[in-house]
C-alpha cells in the first residue's frame, strides 16, 4: 500500500505542474511562484501562488506530503489503527478578479493510517452571478469523468455530498452552485485500489476543462462597482464557511499544518457590510435563488 | 435574582444610548442606525450600526436580551440546572478608517440558568500600529474601573484572563493589547451580586473614556497606501480570531442567534495575501513585537 502512497503524491505533484501551468496560460500575465516548504512534524510540501494577475486575483495551487502523528480527537474519527498518518495531495483555489468568473476550489488526497489507505477530494464552483451554462459545463465535465469509473465513483452520491458539505447553516445557503466531494474511497476495500486511483487521476486531470471554458467565456464581460461590490460581499460567505465549517482548514490548524498554505484558500479582498440584501429581481438575487441543491444534469437516474 | 437580570438589561439597553451619542459625536459626520429584532426561540435586541463615517468605516453598538433553551453541548460547560436560559448584554465593536485609530470591541452581559446569574465581559484594543501611550491609557482606564471595585474585580486577573481568551494560536499572537476579561463572576455566590453589578456598571461607563482620547489624537494623522493595505491585513486577523476561536461568536451560532448583529464584529474591508512578513526593524515589524502578554502598567502587585 506504501507503494500507492508514493505514487499518488507523485501524481499530484505532476498534477499540479499541469495545473500551474494551464491557469498561467489562462491568465496571460500572472505567473505562479514556487515556495517549497518543510513541516517540523514530518515532510512538507510546495505551495504555487499566483497573485495580481490579469484574470486572477490571487489563485493558489499547493502541493504537499506530510507524516505525523494526530491528535487523539481527530484519530479516533478516521479509519485505520493508531495515530501514526501519512497525507499527499493537491489543493487549489482560484479566486478570479472579474465578479463573472466563478471562483473555484479542487482538492484531491491520499491518506494512509494504520493498514487503511484511501483517497477523498472534489471539486466545487463558486460563481457571484448565476450562468445557467456554467454550472451545466462544470457537473458535466465531472460527471464524465465520475461515470468512465463505475462503480468506484457515482456522481449523484459525489454531487449529494458536495451539497451537505458546502453548506453554511448559519445563512441558509450551500457555498456556490456544487460538484463532486467524496472521502474515504477504498478504506474498506470495498473497490480495488487501482480503480480508485485510476478515477483519482482522470477526476484530477478533468478539474482544468472543467472551469477553463467558463473562465475564457465570462473574464472579458465588462463589469462596474455593483458587481465588485457584490463579489467582495460573497466572497465574505467563502471566508465564513472555510473558518468556521471546512474540515481541511480546520484538521490543517489541528496538525500544525502550514498556515499560510491553508489559509491561501481566503480572498485577497473582502467586504462585509452591515445587513445587506439584494434587490429582488436583480441578478444578484437570482444567484442566491441557486444556493441549494440543485440538479443541473437532470439525468436518468 | 430575576430583578437583577431585568435592571442589568436596562442598564445595558441606557449604556447603548450613551455609547452611540459618545461615538456619533467623536465620529462627526456619520449616524448610528437602529435596527429592533426578535428572535423566533425568544426575546430580541436593538442593532445600532454607523457604516461609513468620517472616522469610523464601520461601527456596531448591539443590545440584546434574549431567553431560551441552550443545546445540551452548551448547557452542560455553564452553571445553573437545566437549559433555560436568560442573556443579555451590550456588545460593541469599532473599525475606525485610519490605520493609526486601533479597533476595539467591548461586551458585558448577565446571564442567568437555573438558580445561577453571573456577568461577564471585558474590553480589549487592537491598534494597527503601536503607540505605548495608547496602550497604558486604555489598561490604566480599565484597571481604575477595577480597582474601585477591589476584590469583585482583579484588573491583573481579568488583564491576564484577556490575554489568554485574546489568542490566535496559529498565529502564535495575541489579537492586540489586551485589556480586560472576566466571566461567570458571582456564578458561585462568592461575592454579593449588588457588588458585582456596582463593578460592571462602572467598567460599561469607562469604555468611552478608555477609547476617545485616543481616537482623538490618532485620526488626524496622515497616511498612505503602506499603513492601509497593513491595516486591512491585519482585520484578517481579526476575522480569523472571530470565526474560529471566539466563544461569544460561536455560541450566538449555535443558539440561532441573529447573524447580522453576531456578524457586525466582522470588519468592513478585508485583504488575504500570501505570505507577507513586515520589514525588519518597519513600524508594522514593531506592533508584531507587542502582540503577546505585556506588564502595561508595571505596578506593585
Amino acid at each position: 500500500m506504501s507503494a500507492l502512497f508514493e505514487r499518488a503524491a507523485k501524481f499530484f505533484s505532476e498534477l499540479q505542474e499541469e495545473l500551474c501551468r494551464a491557469f498561467a496560460d489562462l491568465d496571460g500575465a500572472g505567473e505562479f511562484t514556487m515556495d517549497a516548504w518543510q513541516r517540523p512534524g514530518g515532510g512538507g510540501g510546495v505551495a504555487r501562488v499566483l497573485e495580481g494577475g490579469a484574470l486572477f486575483e490571487k489563485a493558489g495551487v499547493n502541493w504537499s506530503n506530510v507524516d505525523g502523528e494526530l491528535p487523539n480527537d481527530v484519530a479516533e474519527h478516521m479509519p485505520g489503527q493508531g495515530r501514526a498518518f501519512k497525507a499527499c495531495g493537491v489543493s487549489l483555489v482560484l479566486h478570479p478578479r472579474s465578479p463573472f468568473v466563478p471562483t473555484t476550489h479542487a482538492n484531491l488526497r491520499c491518506l494512509a493510517k494504520g493498514d487503511a489507505v484511501w483517497f477523498g477530494g472534489g471539486a466545487d464552483l463558486t460563481p457571484y452571478y448565476f450562468f445557467r451554462d456554467d454550472a451545466v459545463h462544470f457537473h458535466q465535465t465531472l460527471a464524465g469523468a465520475c461515470d468512465r469509473h463505475r462503480p468506484v465513483a457515482d456522481y449523484d452520491r459525489f454531487k449529494a455530498w458536495c451539497d451537505e458539505y458546502f453548506f453554511l447553516p448559519h445563512r441558509g445557503e450551500t457555498r456556490g452552485i456544487g460538484g463532486v466531494f467524496f472521502d474515504y474511497l477504498g478504506s474498506k476495500g470495498e473497490h480495488p485500489m487501482e480503480k480508485v486511483f485510476d478515477f483519482v487521476r482522470d477526476l484530477g486531470r478533468a478539474i482544468a476543462p472543467a472551469y477553463l471554458p467558463i473562465a475564457q467565456r465570462r473574464h472579458t464581460e465588462p463589469y462596474g462597482d455593483t458587481e465588485r461590490t457584490w463579489q467582495l460581499r460573497r466572497r465574505g460567505r467563502y471566508v465564513e464557511f472555510n473558518l468556521i465549517f471546512d474540515r481541511g482548514t480546520l484538521f490543517g490548524l489541528k496538525t500544525n499544518g502550514r498556515i499560510e498554505s491553508i489559509l491561501m484558500s481566503l480572498p485577497p479582498l473582502v467586504r462585509w457590510d452591515y445587513d445587506v440584501m439584494a434587490q429582488p429581481g436583480s441578478p444578484e438575487a437570482e444567484l442566491l435563488t441557486h444556493l441549494r441543491p440543485t440538479d443541473w444534469l437532470a439525468r436518468a437516474k
